[in-house]
Formats: C-alpha cells, structure tokens, sequence
C-alpha cells in the first residue's frame, strides 16, 4: 500500500489470509513518493516467490498498475477512498487501465475481497485452498440463512 | 458472456488466450434470461477443470458476480459498455460487490485485459506462462519504442 | 433483501403494507450468498400466491434484477445507499436491466414507495385497495395544506 | 409521453402490449405544454378504466411523476435520453421521487421494459397474462440457447 | 417550497426579500402532493400581482418547472439537497427544463441567490431597486476588503 | 457569448426576441480572451438601457459570472456543450455561483429558453409582453394537441 | 483567493514557501465580488515581481482562470470543496479552461501541492530551489521507509 | 506521452511552442509498458537541462505523475479522453495526486494550453519569453474583436 493510513482499510486483506492460512507481507510502498522502491519490489516479486500481489490507493491511485508494470504476477488494486470523491477518482485510475496491463480491481474500499479474491486465484492451482473457499461460501450461505431466522424471529 | 452481442467486445480475450496457448471455452449464457443455466454452469465450472473464469455483461452487469457467488474460483468481470452512460453502470454493477464475494475487474469494454488477466493468474502457479508474460511484457516495451523511433523520424 | 442490514431502510416499506391492510412477508435472501435460496424462492412465488415482491439491495445489487428473471411476477427494487458513492452504484445496478427483464425501480433508500408502489400494483385489480391510495393522497395533500397553516402561523 | 418525438423510443411499449394482446391507448400530453390537459388525464384516467399508466420523458422529466401524483394507478416512467448527458438526467428527475409518490422506473431508453412491467403488473391479478409472461421468459432462454449453438458453430 | 421541510433552505430568500423591501408571501404547495393547488396558484399568480416566483425543491424536483408552465411570470428554480446525491438529482430536474418553458436555476441550496435573482429582476423595471443593488454589490466589494484587511493584520 | 463558435448555439435566443419584438443587441466579448472589455460591458450595461443580459459559454464559464458581478441587472446563463463532458462542466461553472452573485441558469445548450426567460424577465414589468408569453404558451399547448392528434391518425 | 475562508484549506500553501524560504503575498481578492481588484491585482502582477499566482476558489471558481486572462505568469488553480458536490464543480471551473489561457490546476484542497507546484516552476530557474526540492523529495522517501518500518514494527 | 496514438492530440502543444520559439523535445515513453525507461528519463531529465515537462496519457493515466515522482522540475499534465467517459478517468487519474508531488493539470485534450502553460513557466524567469506571452494575449483580444466585428457584419 502507499502509505500506512492505508492500513485501517487494507488490513482487512490481511485477516482474509490469517483466516484461509495463506502466508504473505505487508509492504508500505508508494507510487508517488517512492518510485525506485516500487519498481524494485515489483520486479522482484515474482523470484522472491510471490504469487499474487494486492496493492490499495487512493487518489490518483497510481500503484497498482504500476507495480503490474514490472511484474507478470496478477496485482489486485484496492481504490481506497479519500476526503473527497468517496473513491470515484480512486476507482477510475486503478481499473482503466491500459490494453497489455491489466488490475484486478475490486470494489471501492473492500480490502476484503481483495483477500479473497488472492486466495480465489492461488486457489486456481491449490484443490485444498479452493475446498477452503467453497466451505467459506457455505458458511456465508449460512450466516445468511441465520440472520434470516433471527430476523423472523423479531417480526413474530 | 451474457449474449452474443457482447462477442465483437470478448472475442480479444480468446485472442489473447490463443496467442498463450492457454485453453478456454466460450459461451453464451445470460444471467437475467438463463439464470439456472447460469448457476449450473458456475457450478460445475471447477469440477470440470476450469480454472478462472472471464464474464463480460452490460448496464444492470449481474453475470460475473452472480458467477462468482456459485464457484470457488476466480472471476474476471468485462464491463461491456452500452448505448447508453458509456460503460459507467456496467462498471459499477460489476465492481461494487458485497464483502465476500470479489470480481476481477478489468477496465471498460477491455476484453483483451481480462484475457491477460487470466494468464497472469494461471501464471501464479505454471513457471511457463509467467515466462512468457514477462516476455510480452518486453515486447510491449520494445513496441513502444519502435513507435518512438518511428515518431522520432516522422519529427526530423 | 440481500441482508439484514436493510432491514432498517426496508421496513418502510413493510410499515406501508400494514397501514394498507395488505398481507406480505419479509425474508433475507441473498443474490451473492445465497444464490441457490434467491432462485428457489424466486421460482416459487408466484405458485405460493405472492403478487408483488420487493428487492432491496446495495452496490452491485443484483437481487432485484435476478429475482425478476426467475418469477413472471413485477419486482421492485430499492436501490439501498451504502457508504460510498451515496447510492448511484445501487441505483444504476438495479434500473439498467437488459431488453426483456425489468425492475420497478424507486428512489434510492426509499423503500416508503416501494411498499406504495406495491400497493398501486395490488390496486390495479383490486377497487378496494385503489380507494385507499386514493384516500392516502388526498391525506397527502391535507398534510401539506396543514404544514403551509402552520408555517403561515409562524410568519404572522 | 411528452412529445412525438418519444414515439421511436415508447413505440416498443406498444408492441410488447400487442404482442401480449394487452389494449392500450398512446397519447402526446406534455407536463409543461399541456400541464391542465395532463392533470385532467390522471384524474380521469382509473375511472376510465385505465390499469396501468407508462409515461416516458426527457430532460427535467415530470410527466411520470406528476401523473402519478393524479392517479392511484401504477405509473411505469421511462427515462428518454436527449442529446446531452445521456439520460441521466431524464432518469433522476423520474426515479428520485418524494416519499408519497412513487414511479416505477425502467431503463433509459428502455421502452421495452416498461411494456413487459405493465405486462407483469397486469398479470399479478391476471393469471392468463402471467401464464404468457413465463413463457416469454422460456422464449428468452430458448434465443439465449440459439445464439450460443449459433455461436458455437462460428468458433468451430 | 414544496415542503416545510425546505423552509431552512428556502428563508435565505425570504431575508434578502426583506433587505431589499420587497414585498412577498411564502407558500408550502407540493407538485406531487397537491397538485392541482400549485396549479391553481401558478395560474392565478400573474392576475394577483405576482412578478417573480421563487420555488425550491429536491430530488425529482418538479415544482419550479411544473408553475413555469402555468405561468407568464418568470420563474426561479432553487435546488434543494436531499440526503443523498448531494443535490445533483435536484440541479438535473430543475434545470434541464425543455424548450419552451424556462425555469432560472440558480446553485444547489443557494436561497440567498434565488432572492438576490428576484430582486435584479425586479430591478429591471425599477431604478430604485437596481440602485439598491448596485449599493449591496458595492457592499460585498467592502466586506471582501475588510476580509483582506484582518486577515492581513493575522498575517503580519 | 464567448465566442463566434458559440452562435450557432445563442442564435435561438435572437430568434425568440424577434418573434417577440424585444430589441436586443448581440456582442462577442470573452471573459478569459477579453477580461477588460467584459468588465466594461457589464458595467455600462444598465447605463445603457439594458434591462437583461443573455450570456453563453462553455467549459471553465465564467462569463455569466462575471458579467453579473460587475451590473445590478439580472443575467441568464446558458452553458454551451463543448467537445467532452456534453455541457456538465459548462452548467457546474455556470449555476454554482457563490452568495451574492445570481446567474440565472438554463439547460444545457438551450438558447431559445434563455430567450424565452428574457421576455418573461422583462414581461414581469411589462403586460403586453406577458400577454404574449400567455399565447405563446397557449400556442404550445396548441401545437402538443396538433402532434397528438397527428400521432393518433397514424395510428389508426 | 476568494474569501477568508479558503484561508483554512489555503494556508497550506503559505507554509511550504515558508518551508522552501519563499517570499509570498496573500490577499483576499474575489473574482465576483471584487472583479475590478481581481483584474487590477492581475494586470499588475508580472510588473510588481511576482512569479507565480496561486488561486483558491470553490464552486463556479472564476478566479483563477479570470486572474490567468490578465497576466502572462503561470497561475495555479485550487478547487476547494464546498459543502455540496465535494469539490467536483469547483475542479471543473478551475480545470477545463478554454484554449488560450491555461490554468494549472491541482488536486481538490491541496493548496500544499499548490505550494510545491509553485517552488517547481520557480525551481525551474533557480538551481538552488531545485536542489532543495529534490532533498524535499527524498525526504519523503526516507518518511515512507519511517512509515514501513513502523509498520513492520507493529505487525511482528 | 505514453502513446503515438497520443500525438494527434499532444501535436498542439509542440506547436505552441515552435510559435513561441522554445526548444523542446518530442518523446513516446509509457508509464505501463515502459516504466524503466520512463523512471530513467525523469531521472536525468533535470540534469540534461529541460526546465519543464508535458505529459499527456489516458484511461488510468499514471504517467504525469510517475514522471513527476522522481523529477523536481514542473510537470503538465494532459488527460487524453479515450473511447470512453469521455475524459473524466483521465482527468481524475492527473489531477488527484497525492499531498507531495503536484501536476499541473489542464483541460481534457487540451495540448495547446500545456504548451502555453510551459510558455508561462518558462517566462516566469525570462523577460522576453514573457512579453511574447503579453504579445500573444494581445493577440487573442484582437482575434475576439475581429470576430466580433465579422458577426456584426453578418448581423446588419
């Protein structure tokens, strides 16, 4: 992410994988302010072992696509809101990218699924990862079904 | 995709996917006209060896995260712009889901994105194609400066 | 709805439904969690006699639109705001249905006509019923003349 | 609707409403030309025995809602795009109606819609009509399956 | 005003109308609540001696457009911000008026300027009160320099 | 207006005043390209027996607001669509004026309202000229009922 | 700027010339409330010794484009956010400037990257300044490695 | 710029600046697919003597920015609109850069007015260069008053 005020919103990728056991790093890395830094951690990524990169901005959010710039690892880009434009312009700089460099982009703040959408991909190659991901869908279905009781029983 | 009015926007990311030697199938199936077809379809996508999926929609874009909600794998969302608002509902019918729930979104009417997309993610865990998206990756840097010497000569 | 946390943006609708003495029932289903439930019960509902149904949902709100394409009954969708983008994803997500499915859509969080909106449809085949929207818009219109006396009282 | 030059765009109410052998009147009345002509419309309208009003315009679009506002029918608006900005602004002067009041809106453009919701709101009292609409939709499943085999058939 | 509820809005013009000395009455008529009453009101308002109409209204904003119709008289539209979209929906529904009716919009909850607009245009035909108007503009340019002037005492 | 560019769009606003017998003049001045003669237009305007200014622009507009800062006398702003954004940064520039400073607003491109807006401005004061907007009004009404009675022929 | 209240969001601006040892003026100078200033303040300008102009405004913001029509130095727009539409109306009327007199325009608010803008283009001509902002840039550098070590820090 | 597709557009800047006698530099770089050489021409862009920087990109237009991370000299910004949203993703993607590293953003498409706006930098320490901006305004003033003088003409 570009910078730790970040954090408040991108931990929320971390739990994700602490939940589905998926070991990974936290990285403090801006577009802007540290370019060098970026370009480094970005073309290295992949010999280092990593397998799929999740990079949150805000703004004239210029980090994921760079960071997919330099590297043939999928990148997830979180547009994190800022003060104004409640990540309009957050979104739009992350997603529209260019043809020959795409961003998994995923909605406006949701760190969340930008975790899960990392353990969808690694689970792409990984049948224990995937098993994992389809007991967390049936558990949504359950909390669903359990709000849906609870809910009854109020309105009885 | 949703319908095969969508085929002249999607038909790059088969290209995309042809040029990678990655394997795919193509399909035509709606989220509001063949919902359980739809479902059934996301259902048995992962038991039948698919590995990511690319889903392209239009204006109320429910197809890829309706996708998403029924596989354990990761989708790829196209927001395939209409006559109308330029893609701006597509977008965000297809990027704004729910915490639990991510799709892979890629830029507006960017088929061939979704398809580089795809083989990134394959990459993550086949040595092969991740070598051979650095490789076009390098291409890309060396088709931009063969326009550069072009435009270079053009100016002289 | 999608979750229990429209509850408080939809009970508008089912106050609405109380004071018409029209017979309804509420449930929390999910397009994105609960997929399979929201077709199944989509299915039915016009076999179990219900005449209207009313879909709230926020985002990438596909319920409505999925809902209408499983039933032959009208649905009504209620954009629901969520934090960001102040509703206009929920908007967009549900009003911008393809050629052959639609979705009666109201104001963003404003399920209050969602449950009007339901009534007026009873009302088309129900005289009775039709009296009573009538009834309600002439105490609309009292409301307002009792509003402008007493801000007249005030000016004086 | 407001002005013959909607006809192209609300002619496909009409032809939904023949296809469904649904009687129905078109009539040019104007919110801010004819503003008396259109009061004494919705007013008479139930007592003539009218169901179910589609009004469609653009721009600062009042017609749905002012009619709504005269009538305890149900009011299907349809967003008319003209030539700037897409018809977003036809769409939010229909939807975002005041508590009290609402109209049900369709798609921009989407004449189509609001005949097939007239349709559906019909047949919520109107078993034969209903029987019809699903097999509409059955229809639209078996055009979805034609266009895939078509499909299918190109990419062989 | 449509609604008491706009009154907070709407009592900057009220205040304006009372510097200025113009004479005035304040009426809550809602277009889609009463509207036969705005009606009535907007076509008697010429033969009352009405010059100006001020009206404000939020979200599917009908009202200044609807008396437009109805009236001769120059119509100014305040668009009121309701508590979502910030105002947008109510600026598009005042402003986009058609061909033919006019309504003078002026920015989003600006009351203040909808009274100053009634006072130049009222000025048009009365020297006493465009002297007036002149004298207020020459006292915002002296409240700007004192502005200046303290603030420059901070700086220092 | 701002620009010679800008006339074939202000042009149906001179057709009005003829239609209606108002004299007027028109100028090519521009805010940004001729700041002084702009200031010393708007100031010497009520002087020289101007009773209404019209002013076009488009993009970053700031002729309506200017001139309305430097005359007492009221002043009509009609945002010209340029290339991109279809008139939205026009309008924005144009009505969101600060307190203090009114510019009359119309719709997008639409000239002939910014005429017809004048005439009432100046019928406010004058009754034969409200007379006239009473038959013109009168003849629209006139010309919907003509349209509609041409619709119904065809389609009978 | 416009007003003593830009002061708040302005100020930023004024502390990074202090930090870089930038001589400055700051005057309140309306361009629709106090054109003839604004002009005279501008025309004047270049001839008193100033480099650059830094203009704050909000809503249909005139002021820096007015200011840039009348004097050939490089002026610096900010669009400060008002209470409606999050500052995306001020950016407009700040950025989208007709060709011919440019404004540079910089993000909503951040009068600090007016600053920072303002000592780049006079860094341009003045080696020493330009030395100092990229020690500036480094140290941001070296803030983001304090952040990421922070950061690391807390995580383990 | 990141393209030769982008020189149509940009050409106008290079104009601009042969008409005012400026040296300059014409080159395609890409912030995505050639981010190395990008970082690099930044880099010795101060050093090799240039004293201002245009970069113009669309869609998720990162290159402005990138180059003005690791360059202390003033970087222009150009939002290139692409197929879709008409510019609005570019403009965002340059404006709203993040506290630290300004963009001097000018309107969509609007090349000539970089080119101006390097002009105006330039002159900022060049006497000469500054009065052939004054000449050029000048010049413009002439142009309106031509202009003016034409459509008079045509007006009689």
């Amino acid at each position: 992410m570009g910078s730790d005020s970040d954090w408040p919103t991108m931990r929320a990728a971390a739990e994700v994988l602490d939940d589905f056991g998926v070991a990974y790093e936290v990285r403090v890395i801006s577009a802007h302010r540290t370019p060098v830094a970026m370009i480094e951690y970005g073309r290295d990524a992949a010999d280092r072992g990593l397998k799929v990169i999740i990079a949150g901005a805000g703004g004239a959010a210029a980090l994921p696509g760079m960071v997919a710039s330099v590297t043939p690892l999928p990148v997830i880009g979180v547009p994190v809101p800022l003060k104004h434009l409640d990540g309009m312009d957050s979104l739009l700089s992350i997603v529209q990218m260019p043809a020959g460099i795409p961003v998994a982009t995923v909605s406006i703040g949701n760190a969340r699924n930008a975790g899960l959408l990392a353990v969808r991909i690694l689970g792409a190659g990984d049948e224990g990862l995937r098993a994992k991901m389809t007991t967390y869908q049936q558990d949504l279905e359950k909390l669903v079904a359990e709000k849906e009781a609870a809910l009854q029983a109020t309105l009885r």
